[in-house]
């Protein structure tokens, strides 16, 4: 991950933009590092809303997150607006990995982080295939970058 | 509500421990005003379900909350273990008011509020009866203040 | 507040958009009821910076929230875009009274609540006048009703 | 990281108790991912508190948060009592990284972390020793493993 400080809003097939809330920022006056996964949970999910035209969350297969991580290179302030960079790391049979970067005022990302989701069936929860409705979504986001 | 402040803990049949978070202060260094009532809907529920030994979240009436206000009188901070207590207010058909306080390390509350259930069918969202094993529950804070 | 589900977007001098954000929801599938303070600190908090063109975080007196309350007429759920109203419901010597409200996709509001900020000295943490550059700002939302 | 499931609550030189909060679930009717580093940030903050005897939030030099990630294994939830395990992975010159499981209800994690402060100074954030009463504190966490 030693080229993740170079990765700018243009590496991303897809953005979007969060606001930050006032209760965002913690004790020592800027956004707690919790908010970032809140960030990256809404991203994806309001994406994947969006891009598959379906409500997700009434899909017989759903994405839990199994994994997820973030490095943080700067410090966010509310009400700093920040754009959110998504791109496809890897497709699996039932996994999808997320890089996911955050942007506040400068070029260079305040965090890039990665958000793992595998998808179980919504009552044995056992993994099940990405639905293809997701899988036609995902195409958006170019290809996976080889390994 | 002028007698809010007097307020102590032996005023209320059922007290909770609830302890802090570190990111519950924000940026002036305090419990942010909002946790009050992350505490009051943890206190409230949590009861719940330990008074009926049922998950409430399983019944076919669910209690949606209508109403919530609180007064803040004393500023919180992280770690400190805060005290909930919880009275009933009001018994109505589908309905339960709750009188709510929060206590730090003072004898007076650091908060008090209300916070008002109206019991709906789970589908319909229809008002119903308050459930009978949640009705049997609220027979352990007592009585109502009469009107 | 008899009249508050009459309230339209119209009613309100400034409005300010605020999106959800995933996990918002609860159990219930929709929105939280604490969500909606986050929305209303957000509103407030994020309208007199820009209003006031300075950052409120380091005036001497900071705006404490003493008193919140809400009442819940519909639900809303992510990735709803809400409209959030704000009003002056009351300018006093140290105190300020919002009137807000949340709007989702409907003409009527989802929730209605108060907040009231009473500035405080930074340190002493005693009253002081509500800030000239508050003040000032706080004209752009008219006149409070008349008593 | 492949033995991560296999660690147990005595594997931990620190554990600490933390309950959820009601809203901590999410509409998948589970703690929320975001929720765990939550846990994370106040089981190391607060055991940082007592372990230390001071308020670390008043030290010259402050624990940034510069990394973070998670497994999950298993769901939790509400009301469910977590058990977080902490452990000193790795301590530098300026940072401390730490190892933190949340166990629920059974013997093996229900999530496994790491979690990453680099110490800076309060004032300029340029990085600065770990304050030797943190370094003191991290002795009753044990060695870290050798490399």
């Amino acid at each position: 991950m030693s080229s993740d400080r170079e990765l700018r809003r243009a590496d991303f097939a897809v953005v979007r933009s969060l606001p930050t809330r006032w209760s965002d920022e913690d004790t020592y006056g800027h956004v707690n590092n919790v908010v970032h996964y809140l960030m990256f949970d809404t991203a994806v999910n309001g994406w994947l809303i969006e891009a598959t035209g379906t409500d997700i969350r009434s899909l017989p297969a759903v994405g839990l997150v199994v994994e997820t991580s973030c490095r943080y290179y700067a410090e966010l302030r509310f009400p700093q607006l920040v754009t959110a960079g998504i791109a496809l790391e890897k497709l699996g049979g039932s996994s999808v990995v997320y890089r996911l970067a955050l942007f506040g005022a400068d070029e260079s990302p305040a965090a890039v982080g990665r958000f793992v989701h595998v998808y179980v069936d919504r009552h044995s929860r056992r993994p099940v295939p990405v639905p293809p409705i997701v899988r036609m979504a995902l195409a958006q986001l170019g290809d996976a970058p080889a390994e």
